[in-house]
């Protein structure tokens, strides 16, 4: 038995009821000593490291389900470590998906989680009862002072949080120093003219040495939460956002490069482990995800998975807030709506830019649809 | 046309020849303005920062492959925002594989790569012509001192290259520090006694504020190289460390959690790209990976796109050494040095630990194979 129980990993493997025994014992030892058991001299390491499999369940022809325990020991308190552990060289593996995580409470209690949370954001966005809108600042190309223009509208027009464009980095059309300036300095205006909260959240996924100094910087410069991709800058970097002290802003995750991990139903790492689980591990308040029927290849079974993790019970941790996004229009939202519930925030990019009375009018439209 | 030769992409698309447009076409928007061209207002936007798109050259059926360039002012100078350019959005939809990478020389001059590369490893070993030899500390669960008398067994037996195993962060069995000083000590003791060379890399994946800081720990102890899983703490993360002044160390690339990018032959991203290309971006001088016939699931063909990637042309980065692992045995290595010829790096685990008559004469046996 595992010195104290730690991570609790269910596994999708594809194969005969046999072969999956054999698999799930393999992964006993791949995601733990890496080394021949036969070869082992201490018995306590084959008793206390290695993972222990429960007996594979069948839940589909060719497919079983199979509970593997690993110890709290060989974790420790690193997040970047549970990674490797849950799904580190088995990534490596035909035929392996994470589908369900449970941690004990000794290991979730080193993980502050989401610091804002669905209870959090909407306390500051003064918002208890309505899904939260959004909407991004592009294309790509505009200059910092363009940018600031649309923020300014989008936030008369009543959004709640407005986000960079996950591709503006600190690129010489719209320098991250400038942008961030011009477009807080816009929300904070439009802020005074209509009582409203509206937050403005700069990309600071940056290089390894900077997103903490950047993110500083952007706080500096007023803006009022941020928005990462963890699967450019790590998990572990957007904890360490969440969690610094001299920061204290909401965290809205992005999934780029994170799909090569959902894409496949056979391996990977589930929707709910990786965009729900794991990102309120790592601090997400809430979790942009292509929406089914958009531009991206995602099911409602998908979203309805990925919600399950922003909100399912983590002990100490808080819910995230689903943000259903990737083309997503106006005429959809009473859609939205009815599949998500209240508790969403809906992201809406280029459609808000249709309507041939302007940008504020189309928000106002907008947010007359969820009120 | 963009603005400067930037990024040249080649795409495996899935789908008959209309369809493999159609979505190149896609391709350009998604991975730069992410915004419906009729609704751009600067036509400069359309000319300089959308990407372009070749046609689509057929290369099996219902299989493509399209060379998309992407305009060097969008990528500015960060790897973070190459990757998101490369394989962000688009990581999300089906049916898309980078395949093959190309960065014009502006790009390229702004990343140092590999310190040492295949070249500087040699000199740095004093072994100019042979295969060079590594093994791994394990099994997890071992003391710091259990460890540091495998690491001095190995030195004396001839070892080039000790690393840590890739699981070993910070736990209690065997805490960094201690584990790092007695295993260096231990080395040096050995390297003492026979005049050699031989290398200690600890593992210095770690939480997202302390790599760098692990790092310069591990130099303090005598560390003379670094073991890095940027799939764990980002590629970015192992380009700081591979051009951080004080460190100067080389770094081997362990691949824990990229399994995913790799395992579909049509989708996510190539071998060559991700353990060559973007290894080398990012500052790796050997890479290790799943060789063929092991425990993992990769082919031959894998195995030589990625030394391809290791060793390609890309102006001034070095090339690195690839490092075929994963269960390899002594009975093997023949067989590996013929596939994989001089310039590699041989890493054998558990195998090692079977000789009756010790971890010593095993290791000289390992040596006298390359010899």
């Amino acid at each position: 038995v595992p010195a104290s129980p730690g991570l609790t990993v269910t596994y999708l493997l594809t194969g005969p009821r046999d072969e999956c025994v054999a698999v799930a014992r393999d992964l006993c030892i791949e995601q733990t000593i890496e080394f021949p058991a036969d070869l082992v001299t201490r018995p306590e390491i084959l008793d206390h490291v290695v993972a222990r499999a429960d007996e594979p369940v069948a839940v589909a022809p060719d497919l079983h389900e199979v509970r593997v325990e690993f110890s709290a020991e060989i974790i420790g308190s690193e997040l970047t470590q549970l990674l490797n552990v849950l799904f580190g060289n088995i990534s490596l593996k035909r035929g392996i998906r994470v589908q369900r995580i449970e941690l004990g409470d000794p290991l979730l209690s080193r993980f502050r989680g989401p610091r804002f949370g669905r209870p959090g954001l909407r306390r500051l966005l003064q918002a208890p009862g309505r899904p939260l809108l959004c909407s991004a600042l592009k294309p790509l190309g505009l200059s910092a002072a363009e940018l600031a223009d649309l923020a300014y509208r989008f936030a008369l027009g009543g959004m709640d949080m407005i986000k960079d464009d996950h591709g503006l980095a600190d690129q010489p059309f719209a320098p991250f120093r400038e942008r961030v300036a011009r477009c807080a300095e816009a929300v904070a205006k439009a802020n005074a003219v209509t009582g409203g909260r509206c937050l403005y959240l700069p990309n600071v996924t940056a290089p390894a040495g900077e997103v903490i100094a950047r993110a500083l910087l952007a706080r500096s410069l007023g803006a009022s939460g941020l928005l990462v991709s963890p699967g450019l800058v790590g998990f572990d970097a957007m904890r360490l956002l969440a969690e610094d002290e001299r920061l204290g802003l909401p965290i809205l995750m992005h999934p780029a490069l994170l799909g090569s991990f959902v894409i496949s139903p056979v391996q990977g790492i589930s929707h709910r482990v990786l965009f729900g689980q794991l990102a309120r591990l790592a601090g997400a308040d809430g979790v942009i995800f292509p929406n089914f029927g958009g531009r991206f290849s995602f099911t409602p079974a998908d979203c309805r998975d990925f919600v399950d993790g922003t909100v399912c019970p983590m002990a100490n941790l808080a819910p995230a807030l689903p943000v259903p996004a990737g083309g997503m229009s106006l005429a959809r939202v009473p859609e939205m709506v009815e599949f998500y519930g209240r508790d969403v925030i809906l992201l809406i990019g280029g459609d808000l830019h249709r309507d041939p009375r302007g940008l504020v009018e189309s928000c106002r439209t907008f947010r007359r649809l969820v009120e």
